[in-house]
């Protein structure tokens, strides 16, 4: 088997992108657990959002991308998207010989972990939901574990809004979680990057009982295993500088970036020749 | 002034595009009013929406639309989405040696011919309220009126989540609307292809007294007088068979197309190459 990291470089950059602005949170923990690592973040916001696309188009869009990072020096590809990880990753890996890490087996490892009862809730954008890629990788993890999944589009918009607190958010978590309460669940795991910022109310609805489970963490988590076990952490000393790329206005993503982050975004790079 | 209709023929198709499924409602009221006119309707679904995006990446997306269906033979383009339409015409015609209608100008005449009270509420997504298209349109047809604009961008998810008619979408059109009755508007101009399928809601919380006025009617009367004007309405005297082309999966388009048109669409077709 080909070693992809055979002629990277440790002082490379991680690659991550999203279809808009979510992946941030991945980012947020890499940088916190990585500090010295350089990010180039790409937001495809001109063709914002993918969760409710077709896994073709997702993989197109997903593998321009790609092409695009590979353009720069980069160590390493984080599929920072639950929809792209879970619709596109396998083709990705074929389509390219670069190292790409996707949000699904992180994820789903850390709910397997967390898991007493092994009657685990997924919820994510209709083409998360509808790959079975989270259903699939818990169980290879652990075969009797029962997993319950359910799309719940609307979550992306409301934050999209910013949403994140009102009576209507409340009514429309209730609406989609009620089934999991019956289900007796005992870890929610949520499967898409947005999802994080509406936790409270989710977890106000869920009850203390239910452990909520997200992508950001494990995927930092496994990035920094994979880079340390191919000797590819970058030496530098000082905090790194990050880049951003993105497919639609810079401004819109500059500002909702830094909400995310929780930190100064200073330069977004417009991008207008992707997939062409 | 060079004449955009020479070399056209009547019997050429009308091109209707939108960015997604909502543009339906306006090729419905189309084929009602002239069934022998063949239609091809082109929905951008891989980049759906284009409300949340900028007038440039929306002018962009538009103008590979209508480069594309200039490869038919079409003698009336109808940009029958208001954000392409608020955002993108201007350009369109300029770039394009060819008659292209939008859903603005005529929304705008309908609004202002209902109201007695001079007082026109717009609602709209994001790009199509930023860009004043409708404020601006109302104001070249009454320089009194007085418009209030605000966008409901979680209409759109609603809509295509299909929660047309629930507690959640009662307090969301609550918590958006509420302005407009303290403004004592008595025209409330739905700016956005979706909204037509929450009019129930939107009615009850505005009351009988405020005229609810799409543009898909008056965009329809519009073409209608266009292509009468030019000598370019179709003679066969039988119903005109349709095309759909999509940028998505045609299946989903498909099952929403035909709960929106009230009828079968028996063949989409996917465009791959858009854009290149």
């Amino acid at each position: 088997m080909q070693d992809i990291y055979a002629n990277l470089s440790p002082e490379a950059a991680i690659g991550i992108f999203d279809s808009g602005i979510g992946g941030i949170t991945v980012m947020k923990e890499l940088v916190k657990r990585m500090p010295q690592e350089r990010i180039i973040y790409f937001a495809d916001s001109a063709r914002f959002p993918y969760g409710n696309k077709s896994p073709r188009t997702v993989t197109k869009f997903a593998a321009d991308i790609v092409q695009f990072l590979l353009r720069y020096e980069v160590k390493l590809i984080i599929a920072a998207c639950n929809s792209a990880s879970a619709m596109a990753l396998p083709t990705l890996r074929q389509q390219f010989q670069a190292p790409i890490v996707g949000v699904i087996e992180p994820g789903a490892r850390s709910a397997v972990e967390k898991s007493v009862s092994r009657n685990i809730g997924v919820i994510g954008t209709d083409g998360t939901v509808q790959s079975n890629a989270y259903y699939d990788a818990i169980k290879r993890l652990d075969p009797s574990a029962r997993v319950h999944q359910r799309a719940c589009p609307l979550f992306v918009s409301l934050v999209e809004e910013g949403w994140i607190d009102t009576e209507a958010t409340r009514l429309i978590a209730r609406e989609y979680l009620q089934p999991f309460k019956e289900l007796d669940v005992d870890v929610l795991l949520l499967g898409c990057t947005h999802y994080p910022l509406l936790r409270r109310v989710i977890g106000e609805f869920m009850g203390q009982e239910v452990a909520l489970v997200d992508s950001a963490t494990s995927c930092a988590i496994e990035a920094d295993r994979l880079l340390a076990d191919h000797n590819m952490k970058a030496q530098r000393k000082d905090r790194a500088e990050h880049s951003y790329f993105v497919t639609d206005t810079p401004d819109r993503f500059r500002r909702l970036g830094e909400k995310f982050l929780g930190a100064d975004i200073s330069k977004v790079d417009l991008v207008n020749d992707l997939g062409d």
